[in-house]
């Protein structure tokens, strides 16, 4: 048996027995299903060829923050356009408020999101339009053990596509690292996180 | 026993009785409390003086979107300064995906965040920078029957408040009413609301 293969049963029989796949499809809870389970909640699953799985419900896990690069502001086209809605799985936020850091299993889901209008009631400014665009990065320290801080990053062809495809490092992994403030994520970003850090 | 008592104690009795009080203080499901525990999650807590006691735990309900007024484009002074992360309670969001209508009892909270830089590595843009200020509507068809759209809106002094005042119908209310597509919410900047509606 394949050591993919292996990882991939590990971590479905335990859901199997006790009913959390279907719990996965539902609505999940924001406190953490692993505490109230006994077990640790799984929120990226992967196909054979180690693509991931389209993350299902992300809108309900716990939002951490919307960068927002506008087109206007990057000569007409943002790497990554325009709003970015950025959310952790209700697992990874739990273990996050008790310890500070990103456990294996980690999924980060970043939404793109266009920019609707620049003119509010509220004032100028930019106001989400649509969705557009999915990219997500997940740790584990067994299946990506090779990769820099065991983070894997998918991206997603289109905003339909049901499978996300493993980024070549200089593609994602090399720009977080060099970056991002704590374990390749972007907390200097996210407030809700730095809020949420034990000892802030 | 005043009318306003009495819904107080109409509505925390069966809390009471289910322990969901105490659960109200540790995070909350995401899938809608309403729908396990067989009645109404209740969000909205006042004092006897109808102030809103400040939502508990708002981080972990349904992120809906997040506009940006940022000062700069508001000639230094942004009447919401700057990025607006705004949530909606898991019972209602659950109500919202069932009806497309908010139920009495829904509370939207709106967290103001600072901008905190406009370069990062991902392009020019604005990023999110320190919590500054919170204000909250709910509705409810009861309590502020004599209110447009039975919607209430409460302004918090400081970041720090612990209770929310109620504000006049022209400081809050008016704008929502004249502006916001439906029932004085602005789903027009709200993607995760218009996707999640019934027959969209």
């Amino acid at each position: 048996m394949s050591q993919l293969r292996k990882t991939l049963l590990g971590g479905i029989a335990p859901l199997l027995l006790s009913g959390m796949l279907i719990s996965q499809v539902a609505p999940v809870s924001a406190s953490g299903a692993s505490a109230h389970h006994g077990h640790q909640a799984i929120y990226a699953r992967f196909t054979k060829d180690n693509e991931l799985l389209r993350p299902r419900d992300y809108r309900e896990w716990v939002f951490i923050g919307a960068p927002l690069t506008p087109n206007d502001m990057n000569d007409g086209s943002a790497v990554f356009p325009e709003f970015h809605n950025v959310y952790i799985d209700p697992a990874s936020w739990a273990h996050w408020k008790k310890t500070g850091e990103f456990r294996s299993g980690t999924v980060i889901v970043k939404e793109l999101v266009s920019v609707g209008t620049k003119e509010a009631a509220s004032g100028h400014g930019y106001f989400q339009g649509e969705f557009n665009g999915i990219a997500a990065m997940t740790k584990d320290t067994e299946r990506f053990a090779d990769r820099p801080g065991n983070w894997a990053f998918f991206g997603f062809e289109s905003y339909e596509a049901r499978r996300g495809t493993l980024q070549a490092d200089e593609a994602c992994s090399a720009c977080h690292k060099e970056n991002a403030k704590q374990d390749m994520v972007f907390i200097q970003y996210y407030p809700v996180l730095r809020a949420a850090k034990p000892g802030k």
